[in-house]
């Protein structure tokens, strides 16, 4: 197990990108961190905060990089991932941080055979509706789980080089297909987004003063980057249609407890609901 | 304004009526807080954690109050405010903690004119996953919403006297009508309740362990009592319903926009859900 890189490039050093690189430097386990984006001023609010060590704005900067992170949004990686690989030594390792991931991984396969680095695609179950280098924060992954999605094509030794990373740094790693992943994403993370969006949009302003935890909570996650969530649910669209399927299917079927006044089914409908929820704790 | 009740009761003295026990005790509001219930075990708890003086297992123990809460779950307070009412000295002032009022209040008004007690509905805007008289707070109330609606018929002076109550307990109160009040409730917690439910089931149970903080905050309110939220889904039905349909239709239209990959519609979509949830801060 390498549980040591000197350098890693970091493209997109925002809340992802800058934890990853205040981890790396807390514990030891890199040298040097570039940090390589499109803005000087975010640059060096990374460099501020002590997730980076060096700033580029060229992506060729990642020649010098053992391992290189890719983590900008969604709809950036595939060409960042092609511009990165153009660049780096050979045998590099290379990884991103994307929510989503048949995608991106599938851009990635079809020119495997002309590749220089070896990729790996990740995701990082530790997103939140801050965003930037300065809600970075050294222990995110700490206690947090990351899949990480080999291909087909993947060699095993790649697959176990990346899992090893976001190990190091304290997360609980699982392998998974890329498209199993985008369908438990679709109905943990972006079907769930698209809901909490909808309630708050459906919330008339003259109710708004009267909201209390229980909105707050469900709406939380629409508070995200519309842009951002705009890439995921359109990268995710078959599996997020198909988790919103489910999600009507059982509030349908709540509804039609409601109409009837079945309040014995509903008590039954409402308590596997709970039940599912006390699984997970508060 | 009167700011003291020499003796208060509250029937049902878990969180909503411990807290406000509490809160009359530590602000020194009142002298005497009767618990009254159906099990001495919930009683003792309630006298234990300071929340009233004194309990009783019969309703009759209001005619020593000179205001009544009825805070137990709403398809049982129509009933005890009745059991209440045939008890009280004529003219002791009434009020309810329910998540509904239209039928509560409707129910009471039936019968105005051989009251002997004056009934104003509120409703606390300070509900939680949790219950149970250990988890009450003096403090609950504090810079939290009452919502407190008067009938047609109610005197203004028993809607005030209310309201003074729930303000000297350090709540923000508003008055409202019965049924605006169940369709504001509708859409800002029923509505949202019944959703993160569905969102809860539709989880497939292999993918809980890849959920986050989004899934968590989503579907926290999906661990509040089946029972007590069934009761409050069926009273409130019409106005869930209509809450919903709203619901539906902006989900739809998201839907529609990441069917067709319109990615401008789709953030101007998600933009102003965002606008609306930023509105109310974290």
């Amino acid at each position: 197990m390498n549980h040591h890189w000197p350098s890693v490039a970091i493209v997109g050093a925002g809340l992802i990108g800058g934890s990853v690189g205040r981890a790396l430097l807390q514990r030891g386990l890199a040298r040097r961190v570039i940090g390589i984006g499109r803005s000087q001023q975010s640059l060096d609010g990374a460099r501020r905060t002590g997730a980076v060590t060096e700033t580029s704005l060229d992506p060729a900067a990642v020649a010098e990089a053992d391992l290189v992170l890719v983590a900008t949004s969604v709809a950036s990686i595939p060409e960042l991932l092609d511009a990165v690989d153009a660049a780096v030594r050979p045998g590099t390792l290379l990884t991103d941080a994307g929510s989503t991931k048949a995608s991106i991984v599938a851009a990635w396969e079809r020119k495997r055979a002309r590749r220089r680095g070896r990729f790996v695609g990740s995701h990082p179950l530790a997103g939140s509706h801050r965003r930037g280098p300065e809600a970075a924060q050294g222990d995110l992954f700490n206690g947090r789980v990351v899949i990480v999605t080999p291909a087909n094509a993947t060699p095993a030794d790649d697959a176990v080089a990346v899992g090893d990373f976001w190990s190091a740094l304290g997360a609980t790693v699982y392998l998974m297909r890329p498209k199993e992943h985008d369908r438990i994403v679709a109905a943990t993370s972006h079907a769930p987004h698209l809901l909490a969006a909808a309630i708050a949009t459906a919330t008339p302003a003259a109710a708004l003063p009267f909201t209390a935890g229980g909105w707050r909570d469900t709406t939380r996650i629409a508070a995200g980057d519309a842009q951002l969530w705009a890439d995921i649910l359109l990268d995710n669209s078959t599996a997020v249609i198909a988790a919103l399927r489910r999600i009507a299917s059982a509030s349908e079927k709540m509804l039609a407890a409601i109409e009837a006044g079945d309040r014995r089914r509903l008590v039954i409908l409402l308590s596997r609901a709970k039940d599912a929820r006390d699984a997970l704790g508060s």
